[in-house]
């Protein structure tokens, strides 16, 4: 399926929606001038259009497949995987001592959500590599940094995250993997993990995986759990891989999509660990890996957004009807007003969920520069842009296979594929009901303070707008629920939880809608902003009494009534 | 994966919500009394769960092919077709003089439900069968009624239905299949048609194609379109399958889901057909099986709603988490607030959508019985019901997914299947979008009189109830936002047609969980009618605003605008 890199869309955004010159005036990143962002954006936006889309069906059809314990990668992925390293797709924020570009996060977003939407597959692969030397970067030791940040950074080697165990989901606490130390200051890790992406692969020299485990008489639940580096391959004097390590693929999870991913089953029997960070904190660490993916989650949402928009409206324009139907039109389905609906609303949502994952780029990058009300921002726009932007993957990925009829249902169309890569989005680094969980819990556990910040600015900037005022009256009404949860005890904030974020999120859009209708003066993006706010918005209505009811009544059905 | 026929729902439903005993008061029908419908329902119940269930996983893993042009289809299919056709199930109301059981088709609607739910794929060949019976009992020759009614209630044949071909989808006029006169009184059809859903199949003595036509000079577009039947096998004085016809299947489509059920290409090179209805009358004719069909795919919804929620439910029960959540807790997932409002979700929209399907069911039998009041009543619940059923069929199966965490995305775990199994519901039998156009065009062709007596009726019942404040005001939306659409040009109806519809059905379901609340007396029923009214009502209100908009702005993008 073709992909077309929208450079100018990103620059707009990040000049006219995100604020991007407040991140270019922070000093270390000087060289994020207006040139170099698109030189990068424009080579990574090539590769994408030029590698990476045309592997998207191939990962699909021939998915990765688990021989004699060794994973082996669909036809084509080990080029493009390598075409993404040379170009430092994966390292475009990673330190310059180790060999990275040193950019803003708000940078990597943008070339990730290429990645995404021209082969998400094989762009999870680089995500976790780039959470990864995230971690280290803020936890590991020297040593550790010295030896696998530059490897890391090239590309040579890859990485994954092992939370999750079969009886330990959603509930990281419950895992039972242990570490023992085995004297010499590594430590011996043994246990089953699941849903291990890109556990392994054939296309680099190595594969560091970062492991929760628990040490010998730990505490129970998260306050017990540690962090553990455990390389494929132990790394030689040189630093080359060595030895094999004592873990293994056990075996390939059939999945709705994401084919080309392997998603593995991984043993470690007495594997050689490295302890990162301190013993029992490893939550903490585990974290900062965590919320860089949630922020990549939520932009492979975006990604498929982009994606299917686009075949969606190719797709609308080329496609005859027997007569016209409007007065001017082009004899293609486009002309129908449901059709026009269809698509108004996939280019709508894909533009707010964009502009808030961007958005939330940006704090991100001031609160790393020290700005400690933009790093509050960030944490509530954390679980709000993960959640929005995967369910909109959802919801665009959908709705481009009703604008493709009975064609949307044939796997060769493509289209399908996105609705099946995107589904898990909704599911990992957090299920949306966890971020949720996360919106009304942690990030309210301030008493609100960061939330009404966010609610007052995003208030006031629709007032200063001729088209703000029902976004006015919406920015009151998430108040006032925002009000309505902060008085409620946490398990009925739960009950309305989902509700509240994605109403939130309308809001949200909302404003960026106007900010972009606001800067460009040109007639379509009003249009598009208009559409997003007489149509979309209102949706927020019944959010918020949703929201509003709490855990109210959830509880009135006994499990026997709900099995009935 | 397990299935369990819900036959007291059934009961409770037909008893309370869909006041069948007006139907069963009609002369035709006094066979249908109870204890009847009771039996067919268990006996129909039992084979769903024994032998239906079972095959849904393998049809999906093991599709059906064609080999050497014939059609091989997965294990185990065969012998639940025989096995529903033995129990009567494709023929529940079809006329007794050709073997059917003449019961109402609320009573099919039930056995379609359970049977879709236990094996979508298989149940659309008798859902094919049925609606052509009805077809040809309206339309056919006395000659052609006595050699294929009999064989087709007995299901010893089955059926299909072809329109689409490759430049004529929802545009049916624009088809182009020829039907010359063999000046024998039969026709020679040449031809090509595609997503022919059971176009063959490996278990039936013969399939019958009905296939829309153009005789030679016939009018352009519908007005110029023939019906006729077309059989596999030609058969012989004896009524026998004789000799081969001049059609094949060409090939079969690699679909989302529904993999059993081989969707092909056919081929018709001046193949034999004889004519069914008058000349230039094809349309009418095939109607009457949409319409037949479209109930039938609102059930399909139900069917997914219902399967993907016991699953649900079942799973959440089962799931154990470390810690207990709430006070009183079972210990696993069904504790959390946020799992108990996807379950309540699911099992409230399950209702509603079953609830208005078998409304539906009801006014079409008492129209068939000669009530004009309830056959226009009927026609405007066909697209809503039709539209708002696969929607929640699609909604529910997405929703169980969530439920199931990561597991949700494992194929082995069977609730993905739901989901890629239902996507094109929303698609076939007219997309619902078509649904939309046709509940605001045709259906509102009175002028709204059909409409304003459904909604009159709402109002009035919804006032009669303590719980029903919320819902006479929706419903007062909904009257207001039918006189906005009625003042508006039609393809400005067409641009708020979809939300209108998905409105229009939150109110008929607010009613039905009013029905059954005052009804049951039960605690339960009271708290699902409330957490619907609580909840998932008030998305009405923003839906109305949308279709308030008409196609205000939605061609404010143009087509460069669209593709930027």
């Amino acid at each position: 399926m073709p992909y077309r890199a929208p450079i100018a869309e990103f620059e707009f955004l990040l000049a006219h929606v995100a604020g991007f010159d407040r991140v270019a005036a922070v000093p270390r990143f000087a060289e994020a001038t207006p040139d170099t962002v698109r030189a990068l954006l424009s080579e990574a936006g090539r590769i994408c259009e030029e590698v990476l889309a045309p592997l998207n069906a191939v990962g699909d059809r021939q998915p990765s497949r688990l021989e004699n314990g060794v994973v082996r990668t669909p036809p084509g992925y080990a080029e493009g995987y390598r075409a993404m390293a040379e170009a430092g797709m994966t390292a475009i924020s990673a330190n310059p001592d180790h060999g990275g570009l040193g950019l803003p996060i708000t940078v990597t977003t943008c070339v990730n959500d290429m990645a995404g939407a021209a082969c998400l597959a094989l762009q999870m692969n680089t995500l976790m590599t780039q959470g990864q030397i995230e971690a280290l970067e803020h936890h590991a030791s020297e040593e550790i940094k010295a030896l696998y940040l530059p490897r890391l950074t090239s590309g040579d080697w890859s990485s994954t995250m092992n939370l999750t165990e079969p009886q330990a989901g959603s509930d990281v606490g419950a895992l039972t993997t242990r570490a023992e130390p085995a004297g010499d200051g590594t430590y011996r890790i043994t246990g089953q993990k699941i849903y291990i992406s890109w556990g392994d692969n054939d296309f680099t020299g190595n594969v560091v995986h970062l492991v929760l485990a628990r040490l010998p008489d730990a505490p129970k639940g998260t306050k017990g759990i540690s962090l553990f580096l455990v390389p494929k391959r132990i790394p030689d004097a040189a630093g080359e891989p060595g030895v094999a390590n004592s873990l293994k693929v056990v075996s390939l999870e059939h999945k709705l999509g994401l084919h080309g991913s392997p998603t593995c089953v991984m043993q470690y029997d007495g594997a050689k660990g490295w302890l990162v960070g301190e013993e029992n904190r490893g939550m903490a660490a585990m974290f900062t890996m965590m919320n860089n993916a949630r922020l990549g989650v939520a932009v492979h949402g975006v990604s498929i957004c982009d994606a299917a928009t686009q075949a969606a409206v190719a797709y609308a324009l080329d496609r005859k009807q027997g007569r016209p139907l409007i007065e001017g039109g082009t004899g293609s389905i486009v002309d129908h007003a449901d059709v026009r609906r269809m698509l108004m609303e996939m280019k709508a949502e894909t533009f707010a969920a964009r502009a808030m994952a961007l958005d939330l780029a940006v704090s991100l990058d001031l609160g790393h520069a020290g700005d400690a009300g933009q790093a509050a921002r960030a944490a509530v726009l954390t679980p709000i842009a993960k959640a929005y932007g995967t369910e909109m993957g959802i919801k665009t990925a959908n709705i481009g296979i009703q604008v493709h009829g009975g064609m949307g249902y044939i796997e060769e169309t493509g289209v399908a594929q996105f609705a099946r890569d995107v589904r898990v989005a909704a599911i990992y680094e957090g299920t949306n009901g966890i971020q949720a969980m996360d919106l009304v819990g942690r990030k309210m556990a301030d008493g609100g303070v960061a939330i009404h910040a966010l609610i007052d600015a995003l208030e006031a900037e629709a007032g200063a707008h001729p088209m703000g005022a029902p976004v006015v009256q919406m920015a009151q009404g998430l108040r006032d629920v925002t009000g309505a949860l902060l008085a409620m005890e946490m398990n009925a904030r739960f009950g309305g939880s989902v509700p509240y974020l994605m109403g939130f999120a309308r809001v949200l859009g909302a404003v960026y809608h106007l900010r972009a209708a606001a800067a460009a003066g040109d007639a379509a993006r009003g249009a598009l902003a208009r559409f997003y706010i007489d149509r979309l918005l209102p949706e927020a209505q019944g959010l918020f009494a949703q929201a509003r009811q709490g855990a109210s009544g959830l509880y009135d059905l006994s499990p026997e009534d709900l099995a009935a």
